[in-house]
């Protein structure tokens, strides 16, 4: 079964007639995608990566990942952001969150360089240490300061652990076709490199090498996802809303906003799509938080969160709807046999699969939380597969797009995120930021004698 | 040094008349705790914690400790809400995220029972293959769904393992003095059970055996925590907002709540953090989600989350403000020495140590955020110790019950986390609930035939 937008709940908030009255707009926001004359039109590579992969390229990726495979017990990515979020909710969806701590026959995978803590940099060399270890680094220009740091790093251990020759063989560069320090880098001692497209930005290259590596290392099958990807591109084309859940979900997520909804939660059922959450959050805070705009994007687990933050969906402000994504089968189920001394007095629960009980207490939340006065939609997929992801980022990322148009933002630019780097570049005394420096210590200085 | 809240950085969004405004409201929500007078008084046992916990109990959990310590290669604990986010937010903080992965000499911990995934339970199962397992189940009455269904299905495999006697000296139960389900079965099976006390709720259960056990079992001072809450019950309990952190915390979040901002994100730049902000949400969205009030609760990583949020922070809908919680010292340091060859442009950053450049990161950030209209305020602490753990939960707990009482709610009930309950039951066919079930069903019904 393709994804199926569910908004059948949402009858109390909103009447049909609001959803005609998006049509231009949806169909104008259609057409900026299409003729590429919307803001941000550099960046539509995405569009089409389900089949944009060039043969070659992918070739080479499966036989490095035979290769990492074959020759490490553990690989660590290296990169901040959409050069990991992507690659980390996928190995949660389609492996498992305790991917690493369960018997299976691919290496390890650990996920570095999107902090500056020492103490998580000291911990993820003491999970290497004595195992064979491959590096992915995955950074546009190279110059990341996470990712860059990280890299130093490691790079260095594989050359005191391999040799530079060996080393050659362990490291894996996912960066420019052509430009930028890493791209050089690799060039000069002999790297292999995959190209990250020019017109595709981080939080939506998934489908590009930087989620396809370190997936394919997992062992999961990534033609299965891009050919679901390739068909997500034409279903999610559609101008007739029934047909095309992505956009009715862009129109509805608008109108709620419009509303005075001012968070959006996603919510699931399962544990293992707690880093989707965190991928979604990217896709959807970065795209449209900007020119004071923007829904905030947040998400939960539940049943887990019902008993953390359900008392404030519930009855607590009421600023939020909840965008359900329901999963009809899990990997594997459990049977719950009767205790014959039942004395937590659960056995009416028994006799039946669990996720059979996980269904009903997302019924039952969905009815309390309507009750609630919250907004709930419902996005279904079959399953954990390769095919279900592949549909559902592109689900999520042409949503997105649509959404980021409807909203009047240019969906594909992240200037925010320079300031705070400037800023540290500044303090830090790199060459260049003298007179900044100088401004943001005084700044500081003000306002630290300020009481 | 004691824990400082530094708000040198509020200048433009609060005046320093408006602090002194809100201390009548202070002093009467401080007398509604020191009286218990106020609403949910029945629940104010978590005032005193720090010493109140029984000495022969102590004796006996740390006797309980050594067992476990001897005899088992991991520690299962099942519990939901209140009865696991404390005891892994203190595992992350104390330790480390990695505390499974990284070598060590106690016992592996896993949290379950706090979800009703098929798949998580079953990888939960499959993790404790071949291992020496003991386990401690925490619920007050023992028949919260979820923690209630684990708990059979550990037990049974306990019972499998190790015979009905032998699990005898492996299953520890953390519930009522007297009443309940898990007391009668502990009882009747003669498990050994550690008590939760009748005047603290869930979230508030920390410094309990709830959240003792587990944590003593990974190797930390729970004396040096329980000193700190100690020293931190007198602290916290000045009506001199300059002596007070926790009062001015709460009197600031309550301004900043008044004057538009919604929602409230507690920033930290140590992964090692990301459960507290974890339990910090269930604390404040349990508390003071009710009503139709209260700020949201939320929480980023940075600078991981920089590269996802960040946008959103900087420049989208300004109805949030950050809650900085920074730790002066990491558990060790990392020194970046220089690259000869510095392809990466990073040499500016070599010859010191990684924490001065994520030190940096925060000063550049607030500068940033402060820029982009975000209130930022910095709670201020030394290190990841048993101490300055043992004072930050206590500052939360103080500085929540009072900003719940400033809100106006009863901070110390849950009413709304029945609502789900209710209806999973009924849709399960839980006996008594038949009249429910119906209704239920026919307005799903009802809904789905809709359009």
């Amino acid at each position: 079964m393709p994804l199926k937008l569910n908004t059948l709940y949402l009858s109390d908030f909103i009447s049909s007639h609001e959803l005609d009255y998006m049509a231009p707009a949806l169909a104008s926001a259609h057409k900026l995608l299409e003729d590429k004359t919307g803001p941000g039109n550099d960046f539509l590579g995405w569009l089409s990566l389900g089949n944009s992969n060039p043969p070659d390229e992918l070739a080479r990726m499966k036989e490095s990942t035979r290769w990492i495979q074959d020759n490490c017990d553990i690989l660590v990515v290296i990169g901040i952001g959409g050069s990991y979020l992507g690659a980390k909710a996928a190995l949660d969806f389609l492996r498992s969150p305790n991917y690493n701590a369960l018997p299976k026959s691919t290496p390890d995978i650990i996920f570095v360089g999107n902090t500056l803590s020492p103490d998580a940099l000291n911990e993820s060399l003491a999970l290497c240490k004595g195992k064979r270890v491959c590096l992915n680094v995955i950074s546009k220009s190279g110059t990341t300061t996470e990712a860059a740091l990280a890299f130093r790093v490691f790079r260095a251990l594989m050359v005191e652990q391999y040799g530079k020759e060996g080393a050659k063989d362990r490291i894996f560069c996912t960066t420019d076709a052509a430009r930028g320090s890493l791209k050089s880098l690799a060039d000069t001692k002999g790297y292999p490199t995959f190209v990250i497209p020019d017109d595709v930005g981080g939080r939506f290259s998934l489908f590009t090498p930087v989620g396809l590596l370190p997936i394919a290392v997992a062992g999961c099958d990534i033609d299965a996802i891009l050919s679901a990807c390739t068909a997500a591109q034409k279903t999610f084309a559609s101008l007739d809303l029934e047909q095309n859940p992505a956009y009715k979900y862009a129109a509805i997520r608008n109108l709620l906003h419009r509303k005075g909804r001012m968070i959006e939660v996603l919510v699931s059922y399962e544990p293992a799509l707690t880093m989707l959450g965190e991928w979604y959050k990217q896709l959807y805070g970065e795209s449209e938080g900007k020119d004071g705009k923007g829904l905030y994007p947040s998400s939960m687990c539940f049943s887990t969160d019902l008993h953390s933050l359900g008392q404030f969906v519930q009855e607590g402000s009421n600023i939020l709807f909840e965008t359900v994504l329901q999963i009809a089968k899990p990997q594997a189920d459990f049977f719950l046999a009767p205790d014959s001394e039942n004395f937590d007095g659960l056995n009416f629960l028994a006799d039946q699969n669990l996720s059979a009980v996980n269904q009903k207490a997302f019924l039952g939340t969905l009815l309390a939380h309507l009750e609630g006065g919250v907004p709930n939609m419902v996005i279904e997929i079959d399953d954990r597969s390769e095919k279900s992801f592949g549909e559902l980022i592109f689900f999520f990322e042409k949503a997105c797009a649509v959404s980021g148009y409807l909203l009047g933002v240019n969906p594909f630019d992240q200037p925010g995120v320079e300031a705070y780097k400037k800023n540290m570049f500044a303090l830090l005394g790199k060459p260049g930021f003298e007179s900044a420096k100088k401004e943001l210590e005084d700044k500081l200085l003000k306002l630290s004698s300020a009481q």
